[in-house]
């Protein structure tokens, strides 16, 4: 490890220069001639000289920093998509010269909106990446009134035309590709287990669904059911699903979720219905879908958390990005027994 | 929303003071009149100025934030307990006016402490949460070493009378609780799948499953088998438990975690011996261990980190916790149906 008590002395006496010329090659090095960076460069390797953060943060204007929610566990069979998603984020901030700095979630939106409104005005972060965005979501509306540098990880449901930066990953894609692998696996009445409805994410799940189905001509009555996001009610659901009689009771469930599929599990493996269980399709591809041995929308987190940098890298250098919004393709993943 | 234009001297104007004041009531009120620093926090409210964070570091001297490692999801099966973590030292490190600042896990010990150095020679952190600790652990050595302030989620394993704070969770009374478990429900031959011998986490939760048969008298060899943290292997080394003839067979699989608890149960639903498949006990009472019905030892991570939170807090004001060391206790989740 180099020696830490170095300062900026330390450097201008060992290259023979002003401080404001060491500060100058730190902070605006166009301003210096090549040759007299390089020498200061130089020094400040040799002398093992660190710039404090806080330094070039108020030289910079900039924190260097960007902030993203930390959420209590619910449930917690989707909870490591954000676990995913923060170490991708991580990953892609060290690579940028980001921090990635953590805010707890607040209990209601307005709390989190004035927190954030926070840590941007007070310059412990220059922008933020919000996650669970939703229909009613006010905080990329107030975000943006108020000029600051965010990206959302979800659509812009219900402002299809708001103007700021968002990365998503395709439900409806995810959801016709379980639908396909159902038919695929010889199943005709396929049943949609959905959140209730949402006007967002669920409800871009549930159209996949419903496209998938439409694109294949599959006749026959519809089923599907609804649960909030706990296996409890999702059983229920699932149970009410497979008590229909015979000719209409569902020979797969597609779920939008896996907790809800953890349920809809549950409910085959007690159903006293004859026959096959039915399939049941989950999406995360978290460990419990594994686990059941359940095939389940997988969802390419790692690279959504790369592609929000993507965006607000040049945001933050006043460049417009690449894309306004980037919506990433899911794949199936197949259980392995 | 407040609003954000003001600066210092808009505080120092409407209280009728001077910047320097202004900055006195912030940072030092001790050398102020009561009266004089109420009106300039009056003041302060009223103008709806916002101090920046990177000057009121410079000021102090501190980043005001801790950092914490993202790890990238191995299986994923266990990676909840670090989501958890990250949410409760976020929520608790919001409570004393810390931020919480993700860095990315590296290839090496040497390049995590090399960016460790970095994070706190530059003042972006005060002090580091170490987590994932090992017997082979130079981490907390180098750390210690250079005077650094930092809070190890885990155990001095390997060296018991390292002069650095830690918390952790008794693995061996969760191992404890899981054999007590097994016995009440009549299991005799009590089989524990373990780590490879790690010296450290998994040796301690070993530790407990032997010393809990002898405490209780349980006659009979004792089988146990290991495996890394892949399903696959815990599978073939449960198998391995199985298939040990009838009357040494084991009637119940204490694991190290849920991971290897997974591939237990695997080996379990497809063993072809006559009788009661065996009980299998997982560590970590992850979604994984309900949804397959399992009881499994439950960590209080949110705990932990209020506790890192309660040895660094002094720390960094120069004081010494209550406490070197916090052991925390675990309890034995029981699946729901």
């Amino acid at each position: 490890m180099a020696a830490t008590s170095a300062t900026l002395d330390t450097v201008a006496a060992l290259a023979g220069v002003s401080r404001q010329t060491v500060s100058n090659a730190l902070h605006h090095p166009d301003r210096l001639k090549a040759a007299t960076r390089d020498r200061v460069l130089d020094a400040v390797r040799r002398s093992g000289y660190r710039p404090s953060l806080p330094a070039r943060q108020l030289a910079t204007r900039r924190a260097h920093a960007i902030a993203v929610r930390a959420d209590p566990q619910q449930d917690g069979i989707s909870g490591l998509v954000l676990d995913t998603f923060f170490h991708g984020l991580a990953e892609a901030g060290h690579d940028n010269g980001l921090r990635v700095v953590l805010y707890p979630a607040q209990a209601t939106q307005e709390e989190e909106v004035a927190l954030v409104d926070d840590l941007l005005h007070s310059r412990a972060a220059d922008a933020v990446v919000l996650t669970a965005t939703s229909a009613t979501d006010e905080r990329p509306t107030y975000l943006a009134a108020t000029g600051q540098t965010f990206c959302a990880f979800g659509r812009p449901w219900g402002h299809a035309d708001a103007p700021h930066d968002w990365v998503d990953v395709d439900g409806a894609a995810g959801t016709t590709l379980a639908v396909n692998h159902a038919l695929e696996r010889g199943c005709r009445r396929i049943a949609f287990l959905g959140w209730p409805d949402d006007g967002a994410t669920g409800a871009d799940r549930r159209r996949g669904w419903a496209e998938a189905l439409d694109a294949a001509g599959v006749p026959g009555p519809r089923r599907e059911d609804a649960a909030v996001n706990f296996a409890e009610g999702a059983e229920a659901a699932a149970r009410r699903l497979l008590d229909l009689p015979a000719g209409e009771r569902p020979d797969a469930i597609v779920c939008v979720s896996d907790t809800l599929a953890f349920g809809a599990h549950r409910a085959a493996a007690t159903s006293p219905a004859a026959g096959d269980p039915p399939l049941v399709i989950g999406f995360d591809a978290t460990p419990v879908a594994r686990a059941l041995g359940l095939p389940s929308v997988a969802q390419p987190i790692r690279e959504a958390a790369h592609a929000c940098l993507d965006l607000l890298v040049p945001r933050l250098a006043g460049e417009d990005p690449p894309a306004r919004g980037v919506l990433l393709a899911p794949s199936l993943a197949l259980p392995s027994h």
